[in-house]
C-alpha cells in the first residue's frame, strides 16, 4: 500500500493510526502541505480537493478522506477491527468521530487558516483565538459524550477504535498550538492511554520520515 | 422516534431524507438556530455541541451527528439501505459523503458565519465570499469524484445512498446562496434526479413545519 501523508496533517495521522493498530505496512509518500505539494496537479489526480492522506492499495484503489479510508481498512483487514459491529456502540464511535471530523478538524487546518491571513487579513492573534474557540467548544462536547457513554481506558472500552484514531491526532494537534486541556479530564486520560501504546507512538508525526522539528 | 431539526439546517435536511427513503415516520421538534436555541442548556442536554440533528429513537437512545444517526438508522431499519456492504462500493460512497461533512458544510454553517462576522469583523461580502469559495472547492473535487466513480442517476447507481441524503442538501444549501453550480454538471444530474424522487421532496426545508419563508 502506499500511503500520501504529511507529518503533521491530524487526518494522515489518523489513518496511520490505524495501519499501525492493524499491522499493515505502507510505503509513505510526502506531501508537502507547507510548500503547496498539495495543489499541484500531479496530487489532485490523487486527491481532487487537494489535502491528504490519500491511500493506494495493492489492488490499485486510490481513496481519499481519511474516515473513508479506515472504514475501507476495517472492511479489507479486519484484524483489530476499529468500527464495532453492535449497532448502539458502533454509533457512539461515529458520533465521537464526527465531531471531531466535522466539527473541530475543518475549522482549523492549514487551508482554512491560510485563507483567513491571506484572504481576510485576518491577524495573527485572531487566527489563534478562532483555533482555540473551536477546540475549546469542540473538546468540551466531546468529553460531554465519553462522560455520558465513555467506558475507558480508549474512548470506548478495552480496545482502541476509529474515535480513539480521531481523539488522539486533535489533541495533539491543540497541545501543539497551546491550547489549555486541563478542562477535559477523560478526554486527555484516553489521550495518555493511547500515547502510552505502540502503534499509536509509531503513527505520531515525531516518528514520520518527513517530520520537521 | 424524536427529531430535532431546523428546517434549513442541511445536517438535518441529510438525516430527513434517509428517514423519508427508510418510509420511518418522527415527531418534529424545531431548534430555532436563528434566535439561538440551538445553545440553550436544555438543548445541550441533547446535544452537547449546541447542534442539530438529534435524533432520540424508540429505544430513548439519544444520538447527535448526521452521519452517525443514518448510520444508526441503516444498523435498525436495513429497509432501503443507504451504505452498501461491497467494500469499494461502500468506499466511494463514503468517501463523497466525507468530503461534503468534512470539506465544505463546516465552513458554511451558522455558528461560524456568525463568528466571522462577530468576532473577527468580516464584512458581508467577505462573508459571501468565503462561502462561495469553500463551495466551489468542495463540488469541483465532488465533481471530479463522481466523474471518476460515479455511475447515475443517483451518486453511485440505480438507488440513493449516504452519498446523496449529504449532496442534496449541500447543492440546495450553494443554490440559495446564489453560487454558481454550471461547472458542475455530474453534481447537478443528481441533485435534479434526486428532486423528482417523493422522499427527497418530502425532506425539503420548504415542506417541515418550522419553515419561514
Amino acid at each position: 500500500m502506499q500511503l500520501y501523508s504529511f507529518f503533521n496533517s491530524s487526518t494522515s495521522y489518523r489513518v496511520r493510526i490505524a495501519l499501525a493498530l492493524k499491522g499493515l505496512a505502507s510505503d509513505y509518500h510526502r506531501v508537502n502541505l507547507r510548500t503547496g505539494e498539495q495543489r499541484q496537479p500531479q496530487h489532485r489526480e490523487l486527491s481532487p480537493i487537494g489535502g491528504v492522506p490519500v491511500l493506494v492499495g495493492d489492488d490499485g484503489v486510490s481513496l481519499t478522506q481519511s474516515l473513508a479510508i479506515i472504514d475501507y481498512l476495517d472492511a479489507l483487514y479486519p484484524q483489530v477491527p476499529l468500527l464495532p459491529s453492535a449497532p448502539l456502540l458502533r454509533a457512539r464511535v461515529l458520533e465521537a468521530a464526527q465531531l471531531v471530523a466535522c466539527d473541530i478538524h475543518p475549522l482549523n487546518n492549514v487551508r482554512v487558516l491560510g485563507y483567513l491571513q491571506r484572504e481576510l487579513g485576518v491577524r495573527a492573534e485572531d487566527k489563534d483565538r478562532w483555533y482555540a474557540h473551536w477546540v475549546a467548544e469542540g473538546l468540551a462536547a466531546l468529553e460531554a459524550l465519553l462522560q455520558r457513554h465513555g467506558d475507558g481506558p480508549f474512548c470506548f472500552g478495552a480496545t482502541p477504535t476509529l474515535a480513539d484514531c480521531c481523539l488522539v491526532p486533535q489533541v495533539a494537534n491543540a497541545a501543539r498550538m497551546g491550547c489549555d486541556l486541563q478542562a477535559y479530564p477523560k478526554v486527555m486520560a484516553v489521550y495518555q492511554h493511547c500515547q502510552a501504546q505502540a502503534a499509536f507512538q509509531q503513527a505520531a508525526p515525531e516518528r514520520q520520515p518527513d517530520f520537521i522539528q
